[in-house]
């Protein structure tokens, strides 16, 4: 089979990135890794230069090109089946579709005020309007999927649920958002797996600091 | 089978309600329709009743639920995986799942500037920074894939990428924002089909105005 290439921003900072890199290696895909760091004032050229929207993260596979987190990992949910991207059980994987793509399209406040920052020290921001519902309405959600599953993970085992919610814990973390203890025992599931630890490693060594993403 | 049952909001201005809808409309799957009317200032509280996130659409399958617009068409892509809700190649079905991603999680400037109005005479606005720059990629986007798969629709017949569009048809119309030949052929493929025309119908004949959809 052609090798998959997965182009990805910085790992401090690209939230996008983060869910496609995570959803490949925490399910044991083997794929190569082409960082363009964003640390022009304008973004990085070569972005443009090879993906189709100008942005990442994207991944390549021969010739072909996909785009958007959760598309990426639908691409190789297709081409691995038995590799648990999604839930086996039809219902399951729908609730994980529906709560994706929640998190795709939703969470503006969150994510606009508490920009994704893995080396950031934990404290708290002066939050405007709606971070907390949209905090409340994501740990809602974890909460209901780990009932019906009964755990660790969204879906039982790491899905590509969980990938699409990595940033939120790094989130929920360093800006001090959250104290139940269901919460926090997700993530800490999600921080103790291997694919986690090696983004944030790597996170950690980065050289390029992003004033805007810095709150 | 259990029967489908799509929980939608006013036809008239409910764009995340028009995608599901005219998805399975047009793939000729058979549903029943419960339409709550956001007439209230607050939102109508009959939604938060039967939907997990308070909000439409939302599909109900015996005792399930489903909710997002994508999620839905996703579910019941799996249910009838004849109907052609997604192309059958997979790299087709991985670009239609990459553009129905960048119209779920994008192209706010222009969806926060000219909300959907199926009622509302064409006549232009002021634009925001932002809204021509979004048209741009979608003209890009249609574009692209109709000359890939020879059209008429983005992957050949009408699938569920072309849902996720069917708002912003409307909207690139009504606001007069668009006039290439080939975005103004595609447009008028997805208002000559019989799905369009009869949602369209029953947008026209609601009696309810939502004052801050009347840009």
């Amino acid at each position: 089979m052609d090798k998959l290439t997965l182009y990805i921003g910085n790992k401090n900072y690209s939230s996008w990135s983060f869910r496609p890199w995570i959803a490949l290696e925490g399910c044991r895909i083997f794929f190569e890794e082409v960082l363009i760091p964003f640390d022009f004032p304008a973004g990085n050229p070569r972005i443009r230069e090879v993906s189709p929207t100008g942005k990442v993260p994207m991944l390549v596979h021969g010739e072909f090109k996909v785009w958007e987190s959760l598309a990426i990992i639908e691409y190789v949910a297709e081409l691995f089946p038995d590799a648990g991207l999604w839930p086996k059980d039809r219902q399951a994987r729908a609730l994980a579709r529906s709560i994706s793509m929640e998190m795709l399209a939703g969470f503006r406040a969150l994510r606009n005020a508490c920009p994704m920052n893995i080396r950031r020290p934990v404290s708290r921001l002066d939050l405007p309007e709606g971070v907390m519902d949209d905090v409340a309405r994501i740990e809602t959600i974890w909460r209901d999927m780990r009932a019906l599953s009964g755990g660790p993970f969204l879906f039982g085992a790491f899905s590509g649920a969980d990938a699409m919610f990595a940033p939120v814990v790094n989130r929920l973390e360093v800006y001090d958002l959250v104290s139940a203890a269901d919460t926090l025992d997700y993530m800490a599931a999600m921080k103790a797996l291997p694919a986690w630890q090696k983004w944030e490693k790597a996170a950690r060594e980065e050289p390029w600091i992003v004033p805007e993403d810095e709150a």
